[in-house]
């Protein structure tokens, strides 16, 4: 393979199944499709992009790697549109970080720096949708008292308040960080919260419209949540990024019943 | 194929091929391999990973793909190992903010935010080195007519901050987010700069540990950077975020000529 045949990008896997993956979501853009809806037959499909099986089938693989499809077998399978997520995000940055030798304490800091910027726009914009979303979490949290539960609720509200900010690539990277800091939470040995009171104000500050509040109150919130991480488990903030952590996390985007909370 | 075959992630291609290139990844990490090191041949990889061709072949697939890897074809080549860097990053971002219908203006924003972070923790830091290479591109972007080079230049400017920010997760976030943006460069009238004395002052106060000031200057440069978009090229900022647009920009990271500036 020529340079010029591998593309521009340097990357493997020829500029077909690549220009063909491009293409395909371009037009799925255009089309409006939305998640779920099904491709059609490999044959269609080969005809309407005028290419070869391999370079069909490797076009839909690039795309399922991305997130941008999934493809299911058996009757009723095939590929649908699936949305590509702040898991596809979080194992790009993953893969990327571990290569670096970037620790779970420089995670930890780029979050520390973020999350109060993304309270801040969530003040600033006070949408009461998203600040019902916060404080239904916040409630469901602070009645729960089963480790695991709490857990989840607790990615849940980093997730809301970084969609609060109303900015996409915020919410993606910030969904992302809080993912790979979730392996973190695995390593703690109570489940003890001492964020309640905090997590409280903050969503206060928030429907308040008080932007400086918001952002100090996401950096205590952070530093109360990492606490006893950074006094007691100090080898747990010394680990390494690794890219596998970010796949097995469960999908929240996937969770109908918190997400819509009504 | 079944639900549990797929793997718990419910992405396609099979969960040896993923599994494999996991294991790969972590060996590769734990036998501290660099950028250029040859990968064994196909039969001892399929021996030594105990996976069919089929399985292996995909696994360096998905390496491929998210810059883990590179392969060459012709003699000499065969896989490498490469360092996923920015590009991934900006290719998962932007493939699912394309998803989300997100504009060009809703990517001016996090940058908006997100710069004058990395610049405050860049002055924090005060590496002398990231302070030298960021004096020496401007430098050459104020001694600099041509359009090109200038955008170049423009763009290893803020790689250069988002890396003295010391923080991986900054550096690889800002940068994609600053590739994608480069779209939009193309699409300005003039090769204008009114930023060389923003860019002057910011450099001054990273070197003088002016954490605020240089917060301050960092928002200033990406303020007059984007005038002239925000007030006479609206359309060009209501333009979704596009997931081609990624991959066909250069990979900064291969330029040796800058990135070692001496």
């Amino acid at each position: 393979m020529s340079r010029a045949e591998r593309g521009p990008t340097g990357t493997a896997g020829g500029s077909v199944p690549r220009m063909t993956a491009r293409r395909m979501m371009r037009e799925a853009v255009a089309r409006r499709l939305v998640p779920g809806d099904r491709l059609a037959s490999e044959p269609t499909l080969m005809s309407y992009f005028d290419v070869s099986r391999g370079s069909l089938r490797e076009a839909l693989r690039v795309l399922s790697y991305l997130g941008a499809i999934d493809v299911r077998s058996g009757p009723g399978g095939g590929p649908r549109i699936a949305r590509p997520g702040p898991r596809v995000v979080g194992s790009a940055l993953a893969i990327a970080l571990q290569f670096r030798g970037t620790t779970m304490r420089g995670l930890l800091e780029a979050r520390t720096e973020l999350e109060p910027v993304a309270a801040r726009m969530a003040a600033r914009r006070g949408d009461p949708a998203d600040v019902a979303m916060l404080r239904a979490c916040h409630q469901r949290l602070a009645a729960s008292a089963a480790s695991a539960h709490r857990q989840r609720e607790c990615l849940e509200f980093h997730r809301l308040l970084a969609a609060a900010s109303g900015n996409d690539v915020l919410e993606l990277v910030l969904t992302a960080l809080a993912w790979m800091c979730g392996a973190l939470d695995r390593a703690r040995p109570e489940p003890e919260d001492r964020c309640d009171a905090t997590r409280d104000a903050l969503v206060v500050a928030i429907a308040a419209g008080d932007a400086a509040g918001a952002a100090a109150l996401a950096a205590a919130l952070l530093d109360t949540t990492t606490g006893p991480l950074r006094d007691g488990a100090a080898r747990a903030l010394d680990e390494r990024v690794s890219w596998p952590d970010v796949d097995e996390l469960p999908d929240i985007e996937d969770r109908k019943d918190v997400a819509t909370w009504t």
